[in-house]
């Protein structure tokens, strides 16, 4: 059956039905907009949309429920960036009248599946019809602790800089199916002073100098210590883009204790000293720093 | 200048430029999440996504500010539904890379425009590039007082059903410059016993069949009576859609006070009644009343 078939309200209808919910929502899908219990005080409040769309972020023939993995995954990623708890998100779907209601099931079972891993409740919807391709764009509302949300801004010179698992080489697979760091940047936040972290979408060689910009520092890197995913060149490492690792900059005094302790902590997942943060007055050459760049 | 020549960052960096901040706001764009402060605990948070597709909801040759408003516009006619406060939006935008970037800055001054009037800071945005249509995604998040917020579900048999404004024939025009009746949702539910509310978007003959099956009774409507824009037959201002105009029933004792007071606070807004609603077992028909649907 094709979604025009089926019509709108039959097709929420049928997409929210086995979603699951959190105790603080107090109205989900079904009416103008989601109700939900606000968090103390002493948190502050994070939101973030981002957005899939067909033949730039996904193939036409790439598993619906893996692009509704990605789609979510990749918000929910931004909320690792920030040490922060993801806790409702909002699904937009455009998509051809033509398409089968099952591509559209399938999506939702892959949105449902992450949301559930990390206790996020889609509370809300939107559908609307196109003549281009599938667009899913996904938004989502959730919290800090006032004193453990960390920006891109507080990197300092002289300040070692990680980077979570392996870069390069993830629009073999690791695109569809990546983990967001979030229990990671939590751990990070509650035991050591991370300065500065974001997650690494666009690829290392743009997102490291938007951490260091945002510092107003400058970065040195060596090359060959970069973590690299089999088969991906250093080249591939900096500039390929949707690792969804993270990037973090932390005191220099808490470096020996992190590498100790993560290793304890998270064994399957590679953690890498890659480099430090400058001052930036210092020059340095960047050669393949310009990672993948929107709009071409 | 096309924007697959000026990138992400710049182009970001320009759009962000002239935008309105609020005191609440800790971080807006340019981070992974926006950061804000949540509301007290006595206020209930809301959330909302909607968009607007080229092709679909606006035309390639309408002004550019125009559909920024509508985008947002559009959103914020949600948070009226239920009596709610938008105070902050996030903004998706997939467009091709030959699109002019002054097109793209033009959307931006309507999304401005709008968010300002309404005291709503624009915290964050994503784009995108895509071989389709340009799509706009508005995400909103705001609150309202625990004791004030209306769903659809509160309408009981007896109740006097009124609307806002006039109904059909908006693609003429007002589906590109409506007001979101924030101050006039806000105001009732100050005021009088307001028992069930909802936006008019897809058309008073589909969206009123959903606040009656909402609240679990059935309406009954003298379409004679029905507010029309010039120009539009009664099945128009039925089906029409977009008119973004409130709907509510409310305790029956209150219906002369409002009629009354209405007149006074919105000179300028007509407010009619248009029937009311009814108990479930009641045979009505209701031969116009399917309304705008989607995915056809």
């Amino acid at each position: 059956m094709k979604l025009r078939e089926l019509g709108e309200d039959r097709l929420m209808a049928d997409l929210v039905a086995g979603l699951k919910s959190r105790a603080d929502v107090i109205a989900g899908p079904g009416d103008d907009c989601a109700v939900v219990a606000a968090p103390g005080e002493d948190r502050l409040l994070l939101l973030k949309t981002d957005c899939v769309v067909e033949r730039v972020h996904f193939r036409p023939n790439d598993k619906p429920s893996a692009v509704g993995w990605k789609a979510m995954a990749r918000t929910l990623s931004d909320f690792a960036a920030m040490s922060g708890v993801p806790q409702f998100a909002l699904v937009t779907l455009v998509s051809p009248p033509d398409r089968a209601v099952r591509w559209t099931k399938e999506l939702y079972r892959g949105l449902r599946q992450i949301a559930d891993r990390f206790g996020v409740a889609i509370v809300g919807g939107e559908t609307s019809s196109t003549d281009g391709p599938v667009v899913v764009s996904i938004s989502a509302l959730g919290s800090v602790e006032r004193e453990r949300w960390v920006s891109r801004k507080g990197g300092k010179p002289g300040d070692p800089l990680f980077v979570t698992g392996k870069l390069g080489g993830s629009i073999r697979k690791k695109h569809l199916n990546f983990i967001p760091r979030i229990e990671e940047a939590r751990w990070l936040t509650k035991n050591f002073r991370i300065h500065a972290m974001m997650d690494v979408s666009d690829g290392l060689g743009a997102d490291l100098p938007r951490l260091a910009k945002a510092s107003a520092v400058d970065f040195e890197i060596d090359e060959q210590l970069l973590p690299r995913n089999r088969g991906s060149s250093i080249q591939e490492a900096i500039n390929d883009g949707e690792d969804y690792e993270l990037l973090f900059a932390l005191a220099p005094n808490d470096s020996a204790a992190l590498q100790k302790k993560w290793h304890k902590k998270f064994p399957r997942l590679l953690l890498t000293r890659i480099g430090r943060l400058d001052r930036l007055s210092t020059i340095h050459h960047h050669p393949f720093f310009h990672g993948f760049v929107h709009f071409t």
